[in-house]
């Protein structure tokens, strides 16, 4: 495919992802009430060659006590360490995306992630031998409501639905499988969600049905969050439920650091370390060899992410 | 190298290493004034083949909110991913170390970590190919008082120097490079010590010479690090200072969740999850894009972090 045919293409994307950053920020203060997002724009190469982004962080709201929404539109030549991760060869790469943590003050509001993105391959000529789009959006509960669950993941099955039945079932057990730390027998850092990589986009029928099912999946995460956090936002809660959340915490921080690997790729390529770490939770406990007491509210927490279940 | 010949060196250093985490411990009782190490003894399989440990924690002491000193003894069959990451072959491998991290409340004491280990490499008929020592000991201040940094790398130099005038300055230089988080402009995630790997044992003469060695290290750790816990450990501080040692543990967190090759070795091998990452801080944050104020306490340790510099 030969360069130009699609930049077009990209720049759909492009659009749409900011857009979808505008969107969600906007709907994040005003659930916060209080917080403003601050801008960081940042350039990939000291000259700007490269690319760059635009990170968006809130740190102490009065309901997210960290939470970051960044894009970024990133270009380079294939190097060795990609060619070991990515199925890429000698050429170019374009990457485009949206990426978002949210880390909310109250143990009783769930963390949530959310990351959707488009990758192009280019040969020496800089002509496309090859694209393809993923994503995925997942839930970090540190309590658990089934009827928040059940929201999260209804929602996601409803906007995936229309471009085929078996794709949410197939993409929710990826979730389950990405989303765990192997050096814990597996346990997963929440509930999952969705997860999706590699659709590649062979030619313009499966572009432009790829381009909507993403946009399906961004369009739906505020939908599938939002009511939780308002439904969550004002319930009380003890020290021990923070000390709970700041363990649980330190799992997200395993997992991120040990087998993420957007996190392991963008340090490893040189990314922006700031905007990459964001996702690290404020405050974090370390506790050796914590176990819940059994039966506990934090037990059954544990109980779902050790043995997943099916919420939709 | 027979399979009979090493097995009363090997007691020998498992003996050494034993004794070493009880002096180790009983003098940082001595020191907390409080807290009281419990002990976890785990075997590596289920089936107790495979070896195992005796763990000792202490969580919430006086002076220490988490300190953990490990012994482990543990063998077995060589894994494609063992020959990944050591110069090891086809057969069974033994390994036998002690292992110590000290996480002080205090942010103007420092954390320390340090690391004996022995390792053997067998042939199919359980005869030694080859084997080896590591390890090294390293301080991890908050605030930088020059003297006590100058304290614990004379106090290692003065250890070792006996073995070599050349060896301090190669083990330190090899301890600033390995303890840097590469992913943050090479920044150090304290002020070093020493660190050393694949010391060979060839020889008779060899393994006598490199366990008396492995010794003088062992022995001098006590010397190196209490007399500045002891000097600093009743100077008060504000939240300020409890939040920048919590964000400096942060890196320490990255590191070692990151880089560290015992640490990434031990949770791809199946070892024991909590005895490893019981190397991690109590409590921790991660402020987006923090930076001290220039010419502050804070950004006086931050420079010597960034810019390692010869201290005995």
């Amino acid at each position: 495919m030969k360069k130009e045919e699609t930049n077009a293409f990209r720049q759909q994307w492009i659009e749409y992802v900011y857009g979808l950053q505008d969107r969600i920020c906007k709907a994040l203060e005003e659930e916060d009430g209080r917080a403003v997002f601050k801008q960081d724009n940042w350039e990939r190469g000291a000259d700007g060659k490269g690319g760059g982004g635009h990170s968006r962080v809130i740190e102490d709201g009065a309901v997210f006590e960290k939470a970051g929404v960044n894009v970024s539109v990133v270009y380079g030549h294939v190097t060795e360490k990609m060619k070991q991760v990515l199925p890429v060869n000698e050429g170019t790469w374009f990457a485009c995306g949206i990426s978002l943590v949210l880390h909310p003050e109250n143990p009783f509001v769930p963390t949530t992630h959310a990351n959707w993105r488009y990758f192009e391959a280019h040969d020496a000529a800089g002509n496309v031998t090859h694209r393809w789009f993923g994503g995925g959006a997942d839930l970090t509960p540190y309590y658990l409501f089934e009827e928040d669950v059940v929201h999260f993941h209804t929602t996601l099955k409803n906007a995936i639905d229309p471009f085929g039945p078996d794709l949410y079932p197939k993409y929710k057990q990826q979730c389950d499988e990405y989303f765990s730390n192997k050096h814990r027998d597996n346990e997963m850092r929440g509930v999952g969600g969705v997860f999706y990589d590699y659709l590649y986009l062979n030619n313009e029928e499966e572009a432009d049905r790829l381009l909507a099912f993403q946009k399906a999946n961004g369009d739906a995460f505020l939908e599938a969050y939002l009511p939780i956090v308002k439904k969550r936002k004002h319930t009380s809660y003890a020290a021990e439920n923070k000390k709970w959340q700041e363990i649980r915490r330190g799992r997200y921080v395993e997992f991120n650091l040990i087998h993420d690997r957007g996190t392991i790729f963008g340090l490893k390529t040189k990314g922006r370390t700031e905007s990459i770490l964001m996702s690290l939770p404020p405050t974090v406990r370390f506790v050796y060899n914590y176990e819940p007491e059994h039966g506990s509210l934090e037990d059954k927490l544990l109980e779902v992410c050790k043995h997943p279940r099916e919420w939709a």
